[in-house]
């Protein structure tokens, strides 16, 4: 499978100097403002180079060995270059080109046909109508539409934790657009489509063994094959996040007319998440908000959360927010709140503490101590809002005491989003952008947490997050 | 209650020139940078003029009538600068000092004693422990701690449509700050804190009748009266969104602590919302994010909806919410279904639409005018990706459109929350921030649409949202 990611000479079959040709963009990305320093040729008719990629009429006009093919041409033709690729050897295929099963009639004749062309030759299969590949490391990418002002959003310096395995390529700009702005970056991502033959199985068990990969994301329209996802999934030593699509008749409809997928019962993959220790997500936006919780936080070990802010009202709905989500208030002894009153002048030390506006940065470091050193609490929900310049180093303090303690804090700061995101980017701490955000991130922490407690037998490694956070990585 | 809003003349008791004295903060507002053009006094104990405010030592020693007082003190003073308003004539006053009845104990017997006094006058009391009043339209405002940084955020210009009633002072940063990137603007606000004298039902009362209030939006933390609330509420003409914390045990107690409110039962509550019309929310983000329905959206008329993207992932994605959302996807005939496809190359005809790549405006009109003219139809969930400059102006086209054939459309466009915040700021659109944010856009639309229906009787006006939009206003 590494051949996907790291080829080191590709062929891009469709890519020609006629206008709006998608092929082009991804030779030109590749050629001109992407690092890759593999060998890029293009396949077209008239032989023509491409931006700078050598051009040829056949694929198998090409000199030397060549990894991977991704081809992006018009349909009817896809079937006869894949067996060129076949007599030239090349045993990776990315096809892009849509118009195959998900179209039904015809196009499941055609795929058809690329499939049984595939198992002649022996060639892996990725597709069709996918976007295949990103690589941050090594930045080859063969998505179509990257402009070169883009490229940055999705190519982060230095390279992320997370991958994902991207049923479509419609989201992916979306998500990582988000991600740009967040604590945790891109390692790989991967479009699958139809999943002719590369499937969501095959792509868990190389993530689960690709050391640049801590965490695994993804978006399923549909399981190719139940039995080898719940197999592969079971053996996974990383977290994986999932969102899918189809929990109702409608949007298994809408997914079959998308990607080609056979209607799942979801009822089905619910228990199979449940079984493997998948982390079933409830929207895209949680795809890229949640991986933080195994970045740049501990793990929650209880259920028991304290909250603390100094905007009193957010002590009653996060307090709605965690009991709805199966957490608890911790009750806080009379002890650790004559501890609380004694830092400075509190206006409510039982839990939601409410700190009132006037405190100094050493009010907010000793009661960071209280809390986490408190045997009363799991977890912090802190919810400061940044009134004065002081408090957002506080937090930065707040952080750094989380790891120390090892416990986590889902931390939300009252603001609009933009700003929150705009000071996450600025401090680089794992802000959530609404208190239901926060709480949800609680929820899968701890969720992950007692999954991972139960499927380790003596012996065994703590969780991977866990050895990270410890080493001081995050 | 408009004195509360509109005062000729107002005194910060208070405001003095020791370091961190709120009450100075907000006569520096008033004087300094807020277009208020109303006399500001301020009473202190060495009676000394405050940023360029007028002091005294007593408020009987002002010459002329007050309209109204601001009381920021310590808590033990505020009774007795009670009884001084009342001997000065002063008949509304707002207490934004802390420490009364949400302390239990002496602060509950200090609150009691304030009532008292203001009955022997028959002065009214907003408060106490809240920010009191904002008012766009002639810059008055007593909350503290607005700096002049921040003011525009507090005030746009023009002011905008709707007025908040808000129990804590806590969130109304998170709720401006977050509209000021919105298409809807505010038009006040107020902080009612204890609620000891008014309380949520007068200020309904008091902006059903404001003409300047086209919407309503609530923050609560418990209901005082509940038979005044439902009677008040019953009555309105405007539509209302309340946030109510306490659904759950903990948050009744956490709000408990924070505005001294009874603990209220949640399920009556539901009830109490139900027979008035009033829409519930979900989250505070909800109080920003639904008012676009009734200033720049028609009603939905009926719960089948039209899906069209350019991503097909995402016709998945809102199938599933839509129905979860009690919803429709709207069965589109063959006839429309071909009309559809011979306005260009789409991908899918059928709904969810897929647009695919590839598009001119006039296709775009095209397809606005089959969907927005079909009476298979009620209201459109339009996802489209903005790859190409194109496609914004064309969504500039799809709200017009919309107003001319009478129906909604929730628009969601797939980016990171950043970007749609932008492209929302720069082209005023209506942009929703997620696709469950557009669902539940429709959702409240329809089911606001369906209460103001029964309610109507033969001979009344439409509802105001339909007036505002058929003339144009939007």
């Amino acid at each position: 499978m590494n051949t996907f990611f790291d080829p080191e000479s590709v062929v891009v079959i469709g890519a020609s100097n006629s206008p709006v040709n998608l092929g082009a963009m991804i030779c030109r990305m590749l050629h001109e403002y992407s690092s890759f320093d593999g060998r890029v040729y293009a396949v077209n008719r008239k032989g023509e180079p491409v931006h700078g990629c050598e051009g040829f009429v056949s694929v198998t006009d090409i000199p030397g060995d060549v990894d991977l093919a991704v081809i992006i041409t018009p349909v009817n033709v896809v079937p006869s270059f894949v067996r060129q690729c076949g007599e030239k050897g090349i045993m990776r295929i990315i096809i892009e080109t849509s118009g195959f099963s998900e179209e039904g009639g015809r196009g499941r004749v055609m795929q058809e046909e690329i499939s049984e062309a595939a198992r002649e030759f022996g060639i892996r299969i990725m597709g069709p109508n996918c976007l295949g590949v990103l690589n941050v490391r090594n930045q080859f990418c063969c998505f179509y539409g990257i402009s070169d002002d883009h490229f940055g959003t999705f190519m982060p310096d230095p390279p992320g934790a997370i991958s994902y395995i991207i049923q479509s390529g419609g989201m992916v700009a979306t998500i990582l657009e988000s991600l740009m702005k967040d604590v945790v970056k891109v390692n790989k991502v991967v479009s699958i489509g139809n999943k002719s033959d590369v499937d969501e199985a095959d792509m868990i068990a190389y993530l689960d063994g690709d050391p640049t990969t801590e965490i695994i994301g993804m978006h399923l329209e549909n399981i190719e094959n139940g039995r080898k996802f719940l197999d592969v999934a079971r053996g996974v030593r990383k977290p994986i996040l999932v969102f899918k699509v189809g929990r109702t008749e409608e949007g298994v409809l809408a997914a079959q007319s998308h990607t080609a997928g056979m209607a799942n019962n979801d009822v089905l993959f619910e228990g199979v998440c449940r079984q493997a220790g998948i982390i079933r997500v409830n929207s895209i936006s949680e795809l890229h908000s949640l991986p933080k919780i195994f970045t740049s936080m501990l793990p929650l070990r209880g259920p028991r959360i304290a909250v603390f802010t100094n905007s009193g009202a957010f002590g009653g709905i996060t307090a709605d927010l965690l009991i709805n989500a199966g957490l608890e208030m911790a009750r806080l002894s009379p002890e650790t709140q004559e501890r609380l009153r004694r830092t400075g002048q509190l206006f409510n030390a039982s839990n939601p503490i409410d700190l009132g506006p006037a405190l100094s940065m050493q009010t907010f470091l000793d009661i960071f101590d209280i809390l986490l050193s408190s045997d009363e609490i799991d977890g912090l929900l802190p919810v400061p809002s940044l009134w004065h310049p002081m408090i957002i180093d506080a937090i930065g303090e707040l952080v750094k005491k989380c790891h120390y303690y090892r416990k986590p804090a889902a931390i939300y700061t009252p603001n609009a989003v933009y700003r929150t995101v705009s000071y996450r980017e600025e401090y680089q701490v794992p802000l959530f952008e609404s208190p239901e955000e926060a709480v949800r991130a609680l929820q899968v922490s701890y969720q992950y947490y007692r999954y991972s407690s139960r499927k380790r037998r003596p012996g065994d490694h703590e969780p991977v997050w866990d050895n990270k956070l410890q080493q001081g990585v995050a």
